[in-house]
């Protein structure tokens, strides 16, 4: 299994297109569409926020069914949009289901951008003609770019790995996980493969990948209307069984670890890429307990981007996180480095830990000594321009 | 029922002092003392991290015991220093009690300021005879000065009020929410009252206070190991009863309530005040869960900061929160005007609008239109500053 480039292109049985449109901003891709020559099991994750967008209720009626597409819009969530903004999506995708000859129920949507207002459903409709017409195998990386929100660069990947003897791919593009702007950004992956996999198995390696991935990073801990995962395997006679399905496994893994990873070092006005890591808390929810508060303490985050080895902060946001801390247990490690030693600080050199906490890449550990339980959350600073950033947008 | 000048001061049967010990800090008010005249029924609230510092061990353990003062140091929280921290504190408050002729566990301690270092015993320790030569009733403004950290001004108030034919005081000082420097800052508040109230009474009516002033403010959401609230009331043979009672918890309010306000105030970096109300939410935790999520969320603190009124993001706050949230029966106020309606936009007026989230205090109003829960969180936004203060800082 190795990394390739190219990204979603590489993944047979699929096309691509995507247009300008103008649904808020003239002369920017906003409108995509993913189209699959076959049907195919799709397994989707989506946002627990009560608030969630009209497109992202449409998926969860659908998902379990056979998908031939994903219609995907960008500057425009349709979110809080009440039942008009249900209507828009459902029609969006009929239309599209139809020029397809598809069932209307087998293309799923996706939207991201300002919350609150309707779609521009006649424009859009009227565009996809031109939608259709430009799919082509070749066009994947084009959407990567459709759908970048505040994101500085496009983020895609693409994973090659052989079961039995044949070839297969796992390739992802995502979004946004920077938060915000151009109102309320949102985290989208679409992740498509031509490995055979069944519905059942798909659900189950998903969900346990993004758990380990995308839901595994957080960089200011808001949690968007929108947020939505989906990823599509054609539909087969004969699935991958057993050791091959570890092996898809275990690429998935790659795929979306390389996505979550990409989408914390683009974070709105990061200049810092951190790992949280926990070993021996009490148990798993424990670990990822203090993880989740370590790496959402403002003064955690605001500490990396002074530069500043700040344990006590770190020592502080594990105490509050609602897991099981025991002081003189607690150890804390700055990229292996230890700093604190069952509760105490150990007197570490003072130059070389500098060294570590100014670098662009470094780890935290905490260590409980509790228990066997683990976790690992990837997060960054938070520095003026996030502030700036998020500050300065206007609705 | 009024509030008066001259804040501690008011309350007879106590005496203050505060001296410049150089504890971490040459030249600066750093070390405290609150001496009762008479013995005192005490209630205290504490920070509930697990990770948390010597003097709030010590505080526990003493908080129910007849209480004669409280020794206070700035600029060093005696938190993860281990066995030592605590024997620290012990002998410090011992010494404090016997040079008063009192039982060595009648006097409680709170420390603020950096964590991991061991308090410089020998040094405080010799200033105790200058700490108590110092005691006088008037020193009590001294006090307010000397617990601060990063506060850019001292926070002091105290209410009068008659009960039968008697005229009363509770006064109180506050100090740090703004979290953080010198290393962790901490929210220390210390009532005193001429009022005579019975430990179980005192108990009841300070949680409750608390809860609705203290415990109602969030800065950056961190929770520091320190976080100590005390209140001192004379023992008596004569407690107020019955009507008095709820003079004296209104009064206690109005007390906490301006102390939790000055504190917001003066947050580090913060420009705005705003007070998130939330009411008919499910259930009264649930409210307090919605205010909360709405008050923590940094895409909500930003836009606070940057006149931005975007109710999208509190609605997302809102739907994250955990609480029960139905989209389409959630509305949102600015101070009072509404913009979001049963989940649908309305066409508020731009201008006033952009009037209200520009002034220097306003309120939001969530309302999930699902039962009679209320809560009332009082915070700030998120500046540039915010970010400088706190990465600049360095351990």
């Amino acid at each position: 299994m190795k990394f390739i480039e190219g990204g979603l292109k590489n993944v047979s049985g699929f096309k691509f297109s995507a247009i300008k449109c103008g649904i808020r901003y003239e002369n920017r891709l906003d409108y995509s569409l993913i189209a699959s020559d076959n049907p195919c099991n799709a397994s989707g994750v989506f946002t627990t926020n009560r608030v969630c967008a009209a497109p992202v209720k449409l998926c969860r009626e659908r998902i379990n069914g056979k998908i031939k597409g994903i219609l995907i819009n960008a500057t425009n969530a349709n979110a809080c949009t009440g039942e008009d903004g249900y209507k828009n999506a459902f029609k969006l995708t009929s239309d599209i289901a139809s020029r397809l000859n598809e069932d209307s129920e087998s293309v799923l949507m996706a939207s991201t951008g300002i919350i609150g207002r309707q779609l521009p459903v006649e424009k859009m409709s009227a565009s996809h003609g031109k939608l259709i017409e430009n799919l082509s195998a070749g066009n994947g990386s084009l959407l990567a770019n459709a759908i970048m929100t505040t994101d500085t660069y496009p983020k895609e990947t693409c994973v090659s790995f052989t079961a039995g003897n044949c070839l297969y791919h796992i390739a992802g593009i995502a979004k946004g996980s920077g938060m915000i702007a151009p109102d309320m950004a949102t985290l989208l992956a679409f992740i498509i493969t031509d490995a055979p996999v069944s519905k059942s198995d798909l659900d189950l390696i998903f969900r346990s990948a993004i758990k380990k991935s995308l839901n595994s990073i957080t960089i200011d801990g808001d949690m968007s209307t929108n947020d939505t995962a989906i990823i599509l395997s054609p539909v087969s006679e004969k699935y991958l069984a057993e050791d091959d399905l570890k092996k898809f496994a275990d690429v998935l893994d790659m795929v979306l670890l390389k996505l979550a990873e990409l989408l914390v070092k683009d974070a709105e006005g990061a200049t810092k890429f951190v790992k949280i890591i926990v070993k021996n808390a009490a148990n798993d929810d424990d670990a990822k307990k203090i993880a989740k508060s370590v790496a959402q303490s403002l003064l955690v985050k605001t500490a990396f981007f002074g530069n500043d080895p700040n344990w006590g902060r770190i020592a502080c946001a594990a105490g509050y996180s609602g897991a099981e801390i025991t002081e003189n247990r607690l150890s804390i490690y700055f990229s292996g480095m230890k700093i604190l030693d069952n509760g105490l600080p150990l007197d570490y050199n003072k130059d070389e830990l500098l060294k570590i906490i100014s670098a662009k890449e470094f780890s935290i550990t905490v260590d409980p000594g509790l228990g066997t339980g683990e976790a690992m959350i990837m997060t960054c600073d938070i520095s003026y321009d996030y502030v700036k950033i998020n500050a300065e947008y206007s609705t």
